[in-house]
């Protein structure tokens, strides 16, 4: 398809990871997470709310008789946690796992109508209301999370059926929807078909699917707007309430053209996964205007939306971006899966534009949010990751009752675990990037990772301590000698680094954007090796974050920190942290694990008086402080957790 | 009626408010809100919501053909103007409006069902649900205020056809809920019924109705509970929503009985009106446990659950009350109601026990929230008295769009700005009481007030210039001498105070609980004077608030005072107070008709920095700050403002 050009700048594929930050949490996901979330799907987990997932296939495919169960976008479940079993399958091999993966294709094939349609919902419930409420009732996201599933499962086992479904449940759609006059000019309620598209364009190299994809990109939020028809056609009502609700179209991003957009807004997740579909079709298409949209909206959410912790969406209500500058730590939502969408969408920015500021924003959501999303056990998640808890406040109070105090088990709405494992079990994908012939290291986890360059093969050794320390080795595995450009990340965090080859300072320092480029004909067994030096640092907000004014919060590396009730004491907010006094590391093997505490003076502010109010007699008491990664946090039993602290 | 005993602590009735502050507010509820509310009770106000109050009356009594309209318990907004229509008529006479008064009470006599029943509601829409839902529906609520008007006005007027009326319904609810086997255990969801039935009492002494009464107090939250057995008869389903919803017995404060209540919970108004009913009938029956369990929650109340305003409530959610400390200022409700209702219970607790935290407290809600609550204009009001405002979070946050960032017309559920004028018509029932032949002073209000002391009348003119200034004379008016004490509270702010009789300094300091007592002869014209220090002062919370942590409140005399980006910046929270330099006082004739102005040293934090995180390195440039009193904010357009200010 000429109008459409490739993209050469491409994830690597084939990355095997051998990390000890990171390798517990993909041997969790392997090991615990997979296997628990199948028990999940087929509703065998004691003391948790069913799935409903896989019933609802075995009624459809009429193996069972029964109603629907769960939301009316529960079959995604199944195609996240089959996108995940794939990526796992990928570095991982297990022939019982894959059975029982065909086995669930297999379902999905008998659950599938002659015309291609799959959707239990309305095949079992409204067969006749399909694609009636596309802004609410979410068949092409799970749809788009199909093809996800399915491109994965492809690229993992070269099995073609699950492939061949989508395919045929694709090919039904774009009869339905698209430019052409004859056509309905729908597009989804909640995004990620626009991304899930391109993949399938990428392995069946099917130009129809890429047009499909841009084709909801670009409808979006056109005139005359297709969510305001199909709102007064079903006269308004809500599938959800069962009543009359008001449309929010900026809520669902449609209202102005996407191009158009400049802020994040809306519906957090939804929206970062439709950034990630923008940035593919810009990449795919060279579509400048999409690509500047894109960076407008990224730098909107970097600089003026997003916490500390790489979460974004401030508010619980409709899980969704506000406005500039509106971060609360308390009654935040920074949902899991939001995190993990603007990874996603960060992701696909440095294929764009290799700038260190989206690898930066990649780092932080995936190193906090992302990591606190899970317990260290494998079977306990946050969806809500909030930077400041009191537990009483999220038992009492009505607008904190979302922020839970402590990792739930599977819910009912399970987004966030299986989004947690099919991210966890892909992460090779975001280490590095090659364009032109030049290797772009993202992030500092050790791996080993194959590429072409030059049509040559090149293997790269990563190895690293990252982030308890910041020194990574790169060792080039060739059969012969090779001319390129290795290009290594400068953390925005990081002040002083050294780099050296093979043991020998390297002093040509080819800085742009905050990658340093090395050009050099690489020979066989070459060492390359990054020394950057890891400082704790106190991190203040802009002034107009209100939440945080006269508040600091501690960062070491791509860590931020957090204090815990039980390493410091009850009521948080009366803690000082003395900005004058050094903060030292620790480490400290009791705790969760094995983990850097930080160790700071300050003061506790102490009252005389049972009095609610007193006249100003403030006494401030020493007081020393200690602190953790705020993705450990919770793993210790019930307790008050900040991260933003008063300073003196 | 034997086992019940008349207080002997009484409200003083007759008294003529001449006073500098609070006179233009009577004024302005006597010349613009009672007429302003008048055209609004039949809809003719332009660009408001209609109130269909008296049409659904005229409706009601076959006058006109329609359909109800507005909230369940729209009568009572009927009533509450006729209340503050009696109060005003008693010091302020208009034949006008007593002609107006009389119409209206004409058309709720028509309304009147002959077995005494009235409430529009159910008479138009569904006459035969009658009490079928007390939880909710609020018809006990509406005859509780109808009961208030009709004392109040046959109080001012001599007028019994109004009293008649409510008499008459009221000995019919009277054959249908009560202790008695054969009667039905209900109680209303909306209490107030509790304290108008003992104002009824004190005007008809028909010991029925303080009986009544009673047991409404003694009945709520029994074994069986009413309400449990009410909502399983309904089926769960809710009379607002239509659809199933969980009971929630604490937010009626019908959990346990009232007597084993310590905590203030649930709905604010309801929750304070109650409790000014258990003090009514704690004073009329001597009865110590209810005493006890009203000065309980009063406590909880003052120590830890009330703003430094007087406002409470803590959560839009229900209008309510949370827990402890939770006090945020930003997203607080603190109802206009909800500190009139405080006010009662104040004032009935002063009627119990002589104890200037009472009055401290009621003084705290009248100065600042109830004033706050109308706009010098008299037709703009707050229902949610905020002590943080910012305009974009008004309109943009969901947890935030409650608050308004300017005073409101009329509004559909039109509680509040009725409230106000009845609260400040009767304000001169605030100023005395009088116990055992001793005057209490417990306000500082410029008045003409009559009482019988020893069997001999004594006149008390006091002349004050307070809150400006600490300063109030009294002029005894009596045609004989007199031996008895007259008591002046010492208000809990004023660390320095003198006093004065006939010019000369009294020293025999008698104090009491907060109060000054002074026994001696009165003589004709005696003067005494209270001069009491008004020294502005900086306020800290409790550390356990949260939300105030690291911050003061600025406060002269009984003003709390506030920042409003007119007189500062934008982002009021980047301005920190220097606590080691004075505040200044400075009357500006210019702002407002004329305010004391506080100016205070301080730094405001300036960044060079765009960026949202950066490392610590924050500049404080000096910065002058102005103060007004809180009341007055927000009537020169809109802007940010906060009462708790950052302190370095």
């Amino acid at each position: 398809m000429d109008k459409f050009l490739t993209s050469e700048v491409l994830p690597i594929k084939s990355v095997e990871i051998k990390d000890d930050f990171w390798g517990k949490y993909i041997d969790l996901v392997n090991e615990v997470v997979i296997p628990y979330q199948w028990e999940a799907l087929n509703d065998r987990l004691p003391d948790a709310e069913p799935s409903y997932a896989i019933k609802n296939f075995r009624i459809a495919a009429g193996l069972e008789e029964g109603e629907f169960g769960g939301m009316v976008f529960q079959d995604s479940d199944l195609y996240k946690w089959l996108e995940a079993v794939a990526y796992s399958l990928e570095t991982n091999p297990n022939p019982e796992l894959m059975a029982i993966a065909d086995e669930a294709i297999d379902l999905i094939e008998a659950a599938q109508g002659d015309d291609g349609y799959v959707n239990t919902y309305f095949t079992i419930k409204e067969p006749d209301k399909r694609w009636y409420n596309l802004c609410e009732c979410h068949e092409l996201y799970c749809l788009g999370h199909m093809i996800e599933a399915a491109v994965a499962y492809y690229n993992a086992t070269g099995k073609r059926k699950f492939l061949d479904i989508a395919c045929r449940f694709v090919d039904y759609v774009d009869t339905i929807f698209g430019p052409e006059p004859h056509k309905a000019k729908g597009y989804p309620g909640h995004q990620v078909i626009e991304m899930a598209l391109v993949k399938l364009y990428d392995v069946t190299n099917n130009s129809k699917y890429l047009a499909l994809s841009k084709y909801f990109i670009d409808q979006r939020g056109q005139e005359p707007n297709y969510f305001k028809e199909e709102y007064e056609k079903r006269d308004g009502v809500s599938h959800f309430l069962k009543t009359k609700i008001p449309l929010d179209l900026p809520y669902n991003q449609a209202h102005k053209p996407v191009r158009e957009q400049e802020v994040a807004v809306g519906h957090a997740v939804r929206a970062v996964y439709m950034y990630s579909g923008m940035a593919d079709i810009a990449a795919k298409t060279n579509d400048e205007t999409l690509k500047k949209a894109c960076e407008t909206i990224f730098n909107n959410i970097k600089d003026k939306q997003m916490y500390i912790t790489g979460g974004v969406g401030s508010t619980a209500h409709g899980e969704a971006f506000t406005y500039d500058y509106d971060l609360p730590n308390d009654t935040v939502y920074s949902e899991t899966c939001a995190a993990i969408g603007l990874i996603f969408f960060a992701q696909r920015m440095l294929k764009l534009d290799q700038d260190r500021k989206y690898a930066d924003v990649l780092e932080r959501a995936l190193y906090n949010t992302v990591t606190s999303g899970m317990a260290l056990d494998g079977r306990h998640f946050f969806y809500v990751n909030p930077l400041e808890v009191q537990p009483e406040a999220s038992e009492k109070s009505p607008i904190k009752r979302h922020v839970k105090a402590e990792r739930q088990k599977w819910y009912g709405c399970a987004c966030c675990p299986p989004n947690v494992a099919r991210l966890l079990t892909s992460l090779g994908q975001y280490i590095y990037t090659e364009s032109n012939d030049t290797i772009f290291t993202h992030l500092y986890i050790g791996s080993k990772a194959d590429f072409t360059v030059n049509n040559k093969k090149v293997t790269v050794k990563q190895t690293t301590n990252y982030p308890s320390e910041g020194k990574a080795t790169f060792v080039f595995d060739m059969s012969e000698n090779n001319e390129f450009t290795f290009a290594l990340r400068i953390p925005e965090w990081c002040k002083n680094y050294k780099i050296f080859i093979n043991n020998e300072e390297y002093r040509e320092l080819d800085l742009n954007k905050g990658y340093l480029y090395i050009t050099r004909e690489f020979l066989n067994s070459d060492v390359v090796e990054i020394s950057m030096e890891i400082e704790t640092v106190l991190v203040a907000s802009n002034p107009l974050v209100r939440a945080n004014a006269g508040k600091v919060a501690i960062c070491r590396g791509p860590l931020v920190y957090c204090l815990e009730e039980i390493d410091n004491c009850k009521n948080l907010s009366s803690i000082l942290i003395d900005t004058s006094k050094p903060v030292k590391e620790q480490y400290n093997p009791e705790v969760l694990g094995g983990a850097i505490e930080l160790k700071a003076s300050g003061y506790i502010v102490s009252s005389e008086s049972q009095d609610l109010y007193t006249s100003f007699n403030v006494k401030e008491m020493p007081f020393n402080i200690t602190a953790i990664p705020y993705f450990m946090w919770g793993n210790r039993g019930l307790g008050e957790m900040s991260v933003w602290i008063r300073y003196k």
